[in-house]
C-alpha cells in the first residue's frame, strides 16, 4: 500500500488549527558563536504550545472528531510530548482524555499531564507496550485512539510546520528535523518537497533508536532488537508504513547522533539562546557539531528545534532553597 | 541636575547595534493558561544575544569608542548578565576587556564570563564593591569604565528596546519592566513616552532590593540599609541620579514582588512557553500573580523578559549520568 499526504490536506490542517497553536519564532541573527554555519538559523517550536510540534497533529484530529466521538473522549499513549498535548487539546476543547506512558515516565511528566484533566495509566516498559494496551482500552471503552505519528490527520498536523517555514524563509534550502515515529519528517518533508522540491531534507536520530534508517535499510518496518537513548521522546521500537513511505519519497538523507552528542548540543543551544531543551530539540544541532553532515553550501539552513521539555524540577528547588 | 535621553540618541543608538543584536520576538499568541489576561504578550528579551537586555547597552558603549579607547580596552563591574555582554561585546570587537564580579559569583557564571577571552576579578560582597574597585582599577590603567546602567550611551542603548516594542506592537497600551540599577526602565520608559505618552509604564522590583523605590519616595538617591533577594542581576544598593530622573518623569508606577514569588512565576513561564529565566526575568510575571496590579483595562499590555541566565549545570549533569 502506498500512503500520500497532498498539500490540500496539509493546508487544510494549517486552517483549521490556526487558532489553538502559535506560529513560532526563527531564533533571530546574528548567530553569537562561530562554530555552526553563520548563516543557520533556529525554528523555535519549542515554543509551540505544550512544549513541542506535537499540538499540530493533536488539534488536527481532535477538530475533525463528530459530536458523538468527542462526547466518549479521546485516548492515546505517549513517549511524553504527544500526551501532553493531547491533554492539553481535550481541555481546551472540553473533552475526556485518557494517557497511557511507559512505567519509567517521570513524575514530573506525569503531573504536567495529569494538570490538564487527563487521566493518566503507566503501562509497560516503553512505548510500545503503552500503545498496544491503549489501543485495547479504546476497543472496550469505544474513545477514539489518536496515534502520535501513524495516522493521517496527525501527519498532515505536523506538516503544517513544513508551511509556517516556508512562509518564514521563502529561500529555505536545507531542513534538519529529529526523527523518532517519523511523523514530523514526513509531513514537513512531504509539504516541503510537494512546494519546493529542491529543498534538502535530513532526518536525525539517535544512535541507540534509529528505526526509521533500519527501515529505510531493510525497505519495510521492522522493530529494533534494542532501543537505548536518552532521547526518550525519539525512541519508538518501529516507525510505521505511513511514516516509511512518505520518508523513503521526500526525505534525502538520515543521519544518527549519540547521547553525548546530544547532551552537547543542548549546552550549545543554551549558551548560544538560552533555550533549554530536551534532548530531541537537541538532536538537530549535535549532527552538525558531529562533523558528518555538511551544510556550508546552503544559503538558507534551518535546524528545526521539535521540542523543549527537559527535566529541569531540580532548578526551581534549587533556587528556592537558596 | 536634570538629564534627558532625545529620541534622535535612541534611534541613533537602534541604527549602530543593529547588526550586533537581535530583534527578539514576542511569544505568538494563543496562551496556554487562564490566569493571566489572554491579551498579555511576552517580549523575550532573554533570547537576546548573551541571554539579557545588557548587549544593547554594551554594543551602543563599545561602537563609539576611540580607536585609542579601543586599543586600551574596556572594564566594567557586573552582577553578572551586563559582564557577560560586555565580554561578548569586546570579543566580537576584538578589544581587551576586564570585568570584576562580587566574591559570590558562581563558577558558571565566571566561566561563562571568561569563555569570551575576559579577565575576570572577584571582589568584595555586593555589586557596590566590585564597582568601587573596578573604577580605580580603571584610573590606572586608562581602560574605559562602561557602567552597567549609570551613563548615557547604556541607557540609550537599553532604550533601543522600547523603540523595537512600539514596531513589534503599534497598539502597545502598558508594559511591565523589571528594575536593578534602573538604566533598562529609564532608557524604554524615555523612549515609549515620547513617541506615545499614553503608554502605562510599571515597574517591578525585588521586596529585597527596591533600590529605586527608596529613591522616589525620598525624592532622592539613597543606599538601601540591606539588600536581599535571589535576584542578584536586580540588586544594586542604589540606582543613580540619571536612572532616579528619568523614572520620576516618564515611569508611572512602581510595584514590588518577593523571593517565592519570583520562583513561582519561574515555574509559570517554564510551563506557559518553556523558557526557562533567571528570577529577575520573572519579577515581571510575579507581578501579575501577586494580584495588586490590574492590567485588564489594558488591550495590549506586554510583560518584558530582560534576562534568561538561571543556574542550571545540574540539568546537563543529570542527563549525563543518565
Amino acid at each position: 500500500m502506498s500512503y500520500d499526504l497532498s498539500l490540500d490536506e496539509v493546508r487544510q490542517a494549517r486552517q483549521r488549527i490556526a487558532p489553538y497553536v502559535r506560529h513560532t519564532p526563527l531564533l533571530p541573527l546574528p548567530a553569537l558563536r562561530d562554530d555552526l554555519p553563520a548563516q543557520l538559523r533556529l525554528k523555535l517550536e519549542n515554543l509551540q504550545v505544550t512544549g513541542s510540534f506535537k499540538a499540530r497533529g493533536v488539534f488536527n484530529n481532535l477538530l475533525q472528531l463528530s459530536p458523538a466521538q468527542r462526547e466518549r473522549g479521546v485516548i492515546t499513549a505517549s513517549g511524553g510530548n504527544h500526551g501532553a498535548a493531547l491533554a492539553y487539546g481535550a481541555w481546551r476543547l472540553g473533552l475526556p482524555a485518557t494517557i497511557y506512558l511507559p512505567e519509567a515516565a517521570s513524575a514530573d511528566r506525569v503531573a504536567r499531564i495529569a494538570a490538564w484533566g487527563a487521566q493518566v495509566i503507566k503501562h509497560g516498559s516503553v512505548w510500545d507496550d503503552a500503545h498496544q494496551r491503549a489501543v485495547a482500552h479504546a476497543a472496550e471503552t469505544g474513545q477514539v485512539y489518536i496515534h502520535p505519528f501513524d495516522a493521517a490527520r496527525t501527519v498532515a498536523g505536523q506538516g503544517t510546520l513544513g508551511l509556517e517555514l516556508l512562509d518564514d524563509l521563502p529561500g529555505l534550502d536545507c531542513v534538519l528535523i529529529a526523527i523518532g515515529g517519523g511523523g514530523l519528517i514526513a509531513g514537513m518533508a512531504a509539504a516541503i518537497k510537494q512546494t519546493r522540491p529542491h529543498v534538502r531534507i535530513v532526518g536525525v536520530e539517535p544512535t541507540g533508536a534509529a528505526s526509521m534508517r533500519y527501515a529505510v535499510e531493510r525497505g519495510h518496518v521492522a522493530p529494533l532488537p534494542e532501543v537505548r537513548t536518552i532521547a526518550d521522546t525519539l525512541a519508538p521500537r518501529a516507525v510505521s508504513d505511513r511514516t516509511l513511505d512518505l520518508t523513503q519519497r521526500y526525505v534525502d538523507e538520515i543521519v544518527t547522533v549519540g547521547d553525548v552528542q546530544m547532551i552537547g548540543a543542548m549546552r550549545w543551544l543554551w549558551a548560544e539562546c538560552n533555550q533549554l531543551v530536551e534532548p530531541a530539540g537537541a538532536a538537530v544541532i549535535a549532527a552538525l557539531q558531529a562533523g558528518g553532515l555538511d551544510i556550508s553550501r546552503h544559503a538558507q539552513p534551518v535546524a528545526l528545534i521539535c521540542g523543549g521539555n527537559a527535566a529541569i524540577e531540580g532548578v526551581f528547588s534549587s533556587y528556592a532553597s537558596r
